[in-house]
């Protein structure tokens, strides 16, 4: 499996980081973690450059890391200050150290090239901070399929009307085109579904019931953040691209970690500018993104059995695809790009 | 794993298949499958062209089947013919088809080349036609052992006085000979044992107690059928081989689907001669033969992990083992016959 | 992996071995065994010759093992006596055969070249023949680990401090250093820690609370058996190395059978020089060891697990490694020996 390395990555909730040692794998590293007395979290390589016990397995002194088998300890840099039972410390004696960011309730790490991070970069929506939305943070998805396929599947509009047909999609979407547009290291596809039933999570979230203009943006932040900015309004309105603030709007970001082949972490978070202060209705749409999202992992779990078997011919490809397409092809050029630089 | 492909393997019992799609794996190929409109059970390759999900994961509709994640929708004959959002349907969109035959309330699939399928190799015996005779359909045991040391066991009956002392064997046999011949695709093995103690089967299926002849013909019709033809009659009858049909005659049929390497599915069937309305005996039989398989299938699964593991020298050969080596060389050329034909 | 196989490795415990067959993994060589007429336990290689059957799904008829598939009979030499159905035995036919040691209530076999062992050579302590002295078996703890790293554990004083800070070691004896010394095949590392607080196990096991002298000597018998001799003293004694009898003194003997890679089991015996005769005193020894034991696996594991991840840099070495150094190179120095007299 390969990964775009130079990029911010989730870590997880801001919640899951206190006094205590955690580990958490990502793009094949090992990380122990810890929020450290200054309330800063700190990461770094989860194995003792000695005896490779992972450091999580020991035990934390202050803001230092006392491994579990022989006492080796480490200050929040990486560095040793402490060999038992030696007179000097080897300079070998060190562990990675990997920046960290915090934002909107989310622990980012940097996982590639120290030098080329930039805190600018890690993710944010604007809505976040505007007090006239109501940010909400969903769950943890844990699917047994490779990143690529999860993040596949967020730049296609098109999946929703078969994988999603109670909640996110409906059959009046099936035939309808997608455009696919690339702005730097954003991708976006988009198609509007004018005058149709509105979908099921629109009826509940949005009290519609007569036909509805919907519309579904699928934003994908290179390498692996997707915003999904969709909602309805009433036909008669024949609201336009630009004022989409004005109907029922929501975003459905999706913060992949690519935590090994095959196996992937998806957080997400749900962003409305309606009743946003009813939490009653934040519960509810958490539990109708989990049907969805279940609906999403059984069809991307199978596909990873499915791609693990030998293969009599290729995949065709076709019409909807092309935001996968273009993807796959930037995701590669990223990957190639950071080989060629070492 | 290598297999025969140019036959007939059963997929289930005719009862297994309805409306639903299910799947099935067999020769390591996975299949959908289900009954359509008409009575007919179709098969299709289980993996839709376009992002290999696959199609058992979608849903029925009419006589097609409309893929789970994009729709793409195929026709009993594996052609597609719909891709939502799609203006024409490329020709590599399709999935291969198979050809399916249901007699005696089994279905069976041909696995290779269709030009050379023949629906009259589909396998039978007269009896299962026969009013005088009852056919029982008795389970299906599912074994982590490889096809060829399943089948193997079906055409070796020393075995059955070390492995199965309770129901199918006893001391009476342990050092008697066997006999060996080929005709055609079957293999025969067989002996007879005289005026022995009748085994625990036949004291309760035949009412014996006083010494019989009893009799153990193995045919394997190759690649994966095997008709076991056990009987016992009264020592004064002194029954001679044409007259088996006079005794109390039993055929277990077992038909051995290769899943995959390590895993084998043998489906029996028993078919007797006499108290032929007598359910209750049905049951029982069953109960015997679920007692002596479990025998089996301990000493084949055994024999798997022990074949995986070094071996530091070659198995000897005994002279019990005409049948199996018969078997072996047979089935070798079958297989070397099918990679030199392409 | 690789094995000293010239040399005597624990089976398991004497009562484990019976008029039943049980089957064993040791060095990645499969062993059935069994108690003999005349009370000798007999040690064959578990694989029938003819179909490779492990002859511990046989049973046994008297001193010999009948295969449970065909009934071939193998007497304790490894000698096959009867092919059922044949005129006359292969030469082939014929299982490996193990020699076998019993001592103190421990199985030992020899896994190598049976012209090259000595029973003397079988592990023993004069303690365990010492009335004055008190043997118990503890219990056996099974890790997921390679025996290289638990022997490797069982040669480096240094551990205690860190793993076991409740039983076996304190922060008085993180930074005292180690001495080291091979003498033949035994290689010992050791310590004294003087005047300090008694650690948790000579609290309970010794009833001390003032301050003691505390020695730790590792002694690792090549391959495979630890023989770990550790007590206290009050200071005011001023004890020598020699007058440690006169201590409190418990050996803790750890016997390893490397089952295959990343699998061993560590049979333990512990022998102690006070209250010989309360039996409570040894299971409360049970209890505080399998506590320490237990932080061991634990450690051992999670090794176990991050050694098989790719490693970015070589592992460095410290002043505390020079026991697991020494032990590393005569154990490669033994295996290179055996390979280069094939």
């Amino acid at each position: 499996m390969d990964y775009v390395f130079n990029a911010w990555y989730v870590a997880g909730w801001s919640s899951e980081f206190g006094q205590q040692l955690c580990s958490r794998e990502m793009l094949e590293q090992h990380l122990v973690m810890f929020r450290d007395s200054k309330g800063q979290v700190v990461a770094l390589e989860d194995r003792c450059p000695h005896r490779q016990l992972p450091l999580s397995h020991g035990k934390r002194i202050g803001d230092q890391i006392q491994c579990g088998y022989h006492g080796l300890t480490f200050d929040c840099s990486g560095r040793c200050v402490r060999v038992p039972g030696a007179d000097n410390i080897p300079k070998t004696a060190y562990v990675d150290d990997y920046l960290v960011q915090e934002a909107h309730g989310i622990v980012w790490v940097w996982m590639g090239d120290k030098t080329l991070a930039d805190t600018k970069d890690v993710f944010s929506l604007p809505q976040m901070n505007d007090p006239n939305w109501c940010t909400h943070h969903g769950g943890a998805l844990h699917l047994k399929a490779n990143y690529l396929n999860v993040a596949e599947n967020l730049v296609d509009p098109a999946h929703v009307s078969f994988v999603h047909p109670t909640t996110l999609g409906s059959e009046a979407s099936e035939d309808i085109g997608i455009n696919t547009e690339t702005d730097g290291e954003v991708i976006t596809v988009w198609r509007w579904i004018k005058n149709a039933s509105p979908i099921g999570f629109f009826r509940e979230v949005g009290g519609f019931s007569a036909n509805v203009d919907r519309w579904h943006y699928y934003h994908l932040h290179l390498p692996c953040t997707a915003v999904i900015d969709f909602g309805s309004a009433v036909v008669a309105r024949n609201l336009q691209e630009h004022e989409r603030d004005q109907g029922v709007r929501v975003f459905a970001v999706h913060l992949l970690t690519p935590v090994r082949a095959g196996y992937t972490i998806d957080r997400w978070v749900h962003i409305r500018n309606i009743a946003i202060d009813d939490e009653t209705l934040s519960d509810r749409m958490d539990e109708l993104f989990k049907i969805a999202f279940a609906e999403d992992k059984a069809i991307l779990e199978a596909i990873e059995e499915a791609e693990n078997r030998p293969q009599k011919r290729r995949p065709i490809r076709i019409a909807i695809d092309r935001g996968p397409i273009v993807f796959r092809r930037r995701i590669q050029a990223l990957i190639d790009a950071e080989l060629n630089s070492h």
